[in-house]
């Protein structure tokens, strides 16, 4: 039993989106009770018969019953014919060995039997403190219940059903167009701490009518995870529970796609990828005790994955994260960093921008550099940094957010 | 001018010891300005002919002037006759460019003329605010008073020159006997922010009267530098102008060492890593904001370095870090940082221990856990936290602090 403590609305929050309803998709919340507050803590949804399935795991090395779970069921199956997906807030179930893997196959099966499906068909995920052991029967007891309320518009309050720490529930939306047939994207996320690039610590879950078949959905995912759930930082730490799964219900009559470099599939990657990077970014923008949002381009490094750690080092250095929180025109703890993350940098060519304000460049403070407006800039709720390393022609951007009293505060209370 | 935020005491603390006076050594400390405070902020040494130095800095790829100079005054000569050290707080001259070069060569250049040595016989060092130019007539102006005024016996004020935001100066001391003649060992350490193995974000200067030749010195002290400097960790921060300098003066009368597996300075040595150990730790205990000190022990990884690296991302976990400011007995989230370390480990061997208590064993909670007796041991100020990975004979010790709001008030307030 986990109490969530009373937590202010993220100051950089974006309203949660009108949702359509993805044919081929119906969504049910329910109270398991894994929280004292009167929350839904349960999330079911039901897919039409041949629903492909792609998904992107955390990396992390301990894992955790309900990821083994899935990772095993999407090997087994290829990615077709997944039909549910049952997620619970309040208990990881992660680090809990052979008891764990077993509450987890016993939600499935209820969930299965409740759902006229077959256990291999559901796919699990949870989020919540890590070591705990699952009390399965919590969520056996409120399955048949929930199976009986799915609907097809019942996106705001599955996100609010997932969400643990999250101050605000957090929805995308996208159109697209394949092969002139209008097809619907639709995606929530939770996460706000324990974020971090392989993976933020997060769920999301994306559900389309297009018809995509699993192979060119999973090639289509792995593309663009890159750029945005891997590409946002809170706190540089990952989850043992990390899941972004999507489903293409195909319920749309659009003509089914094999392939992800088909050109008729161009419109839907891009919609995709929108919706994926709206969802990250609003994982950022509720990062715990966020009071900015930052985005960080690196370039001139010497290669992308360069650019990536130079960009990843800075986004988690408490220093820069710090001097954010106090609107501090710190400019040198840039330097610092960038300078710690063991890449090809030259020092006479670093140049370090805030917004439209140089403030460093050729490796000392820019001859025009004004501490006032500086100042002035940091104290906009989203700030851009940009730093080039003077070597090459690699960039990268990472999106986080500032380290706050109230990060502290949030995480040293979490389970009291 | 920076100005320094009115800091507690740190509830860490340890008192500065009773420091001899090391034969050949002699210390003056100045106020040159850097601060609003009336504090001292410059620190001469100066050092008997023939002292052997040997130095170690930060790995940071932009450095700092006067880390750029010591590395090259050292290289040149071969750390032989280097006579005396001046240091300031309060400015970093570091990404400061040729400007900040020339800053440091004409400190180098009034120092030695006023100690009657040459330029290239002294060692910078400095600690402050990253980007701004050294404004090098300050210290110019009060060098002439500063070497009228040496003597043996300054050592703790010397600390307290050095220091930004300390909350207490740093000493340690030893005795030694080399062949019989006992020798002297003194050090003060000044840092507590952007503290982080490959040099903490730190200045030491350690002195002694043994007599040692600069290889063998340099040995000593890349051999112990692993086991105490670079094993302490507060942010993750790596500073731009670490040093660590150890001179040996030689006015013992002991007799000059020549290579570092001389068994005649085996008992120096051990008391050599005592004083840095003693100093590093030191650092921790004045961690910003801490309130913790914890050591983490990792054992069963498959080497020392995969367990140093397991070890540092538990140390640097922001979760882990406030689970101890919140006296958390949360020790799944110690699990979340020794998986994401990257690290071979076996979920199904994991055993985690806190002080006496085991929370969890063969990958998952133990049986008899409790989470009472967990959250009284919380309550100590001082913590030790075990995990074996399972996997192999490799082991690996780091000393952290908490992360407490405190230090996001010292950081977001520096500069103000």
């Amino acid at each position: 039993m986990t109490g969530k403590p009373e937590v202010a609305r993220s100051p950089l929050a974006v309203a949660f989106p009108a949702m359509p309803d993805i044919a081929g998709v119906e969504i049910a919340t329910a109270r398991a009770g894994f929280y004292k507050q009167a929350r839904d803590d349960i999330l079911i949804m039901r897919f039409s018969p041949g629903t492909a399935c792609a998904g992107v795991f955390t990396r992390h090395k301990v894992g955790s019953a309900p990821v083994d779970w899935c990772r095993k069921r999407l090997a087994a199956s290829h990615g077709r014919d997944i039909r549910a997906l049952v997620v619970n807030a309040g208990c990881a179930n992660s680090f809990t060995g052979r008891p764990g893997a077993q509450a987890a196959g016993r939600v499935a099966t209820v969930a299965a039997r409740n759902l006229g499906l077959r256990a291999r068909e559901v796919m699990l995920a949870r989020t919540g403190v890590i070591g705990v052991l699952l009390d399965d029967s919590r969520i056996v007891e409120v399955l048949p219940a929930a199976a009986r309320s799915l609907s097809p518009d019942a996106w705001r309050k599955a996100a609010l059903a997932i969400s643990t720490t999250d101050t605000f529930p957090k929805g995308a939306t996208a159109q697209a167009s394949v092969d002139g047939h209008a097809v619907r994207i639709a995606g929530i996320a939770k996460g706000s701490g324990m974020i971090a690039p392989d993976m933020a610590t997060m769920l999301a879950f994306v559900a389309t009518d297009a018809a995509v078949e699993p192979k060119a959905l999973q090639d289509l995912v792995d593309l663009h995870v890159r750029d945005t759930f891997n590409s946002v930082t809170v706190d540089g730490d990952r989850s043992t529970n990390d899941t972004l799964l999507v489903f293409a219900t195909g319920a749309s009559g659009a003509p089914a796609i094999s392939t992800a470099s088909d050109p008729r599939l161009a419109d839907f990657s891009a919609k995709l990828k929108t919706v994926l990077l709206d969802l990250a970014l609003q994982l950022v923008r509720d990062g715990e005790g966020a009071s900015k949002f930052v985005k960080i381009t690196i370039t001139g490094a010497r290669s992308d994955a360069s650019a990536r750690k130079i960009a990843r080092t800075v986004a988690e250095s408490p220093l820069v994260k710090t001097a954010f929180a106090g609107e501090d025109a710190n400019w040198g703890r840039i330097v610092m960093a960038v300078g710690r993350a063991d890449e090809a940098v030259k020092r006479e060519r670093i140049r370090v921008t805030f917004g439209p304000l140089t403030a460093a460049r050729d490796g000392l403070v820019a001859p025009d550099y004004s501490e006032a407006a500086m100042s002035d800039y940091m104290k906009n709720p989203e700030l851009e940094v940009g730093v080039d390393v003077g070597v090459g022609r690699g960039r990268a951007i990472i999106w986080t957010c500032d380290l706050t009293k109230q990060y502290v505060a949030i995480n040293g209370d979490y389970r009291s």
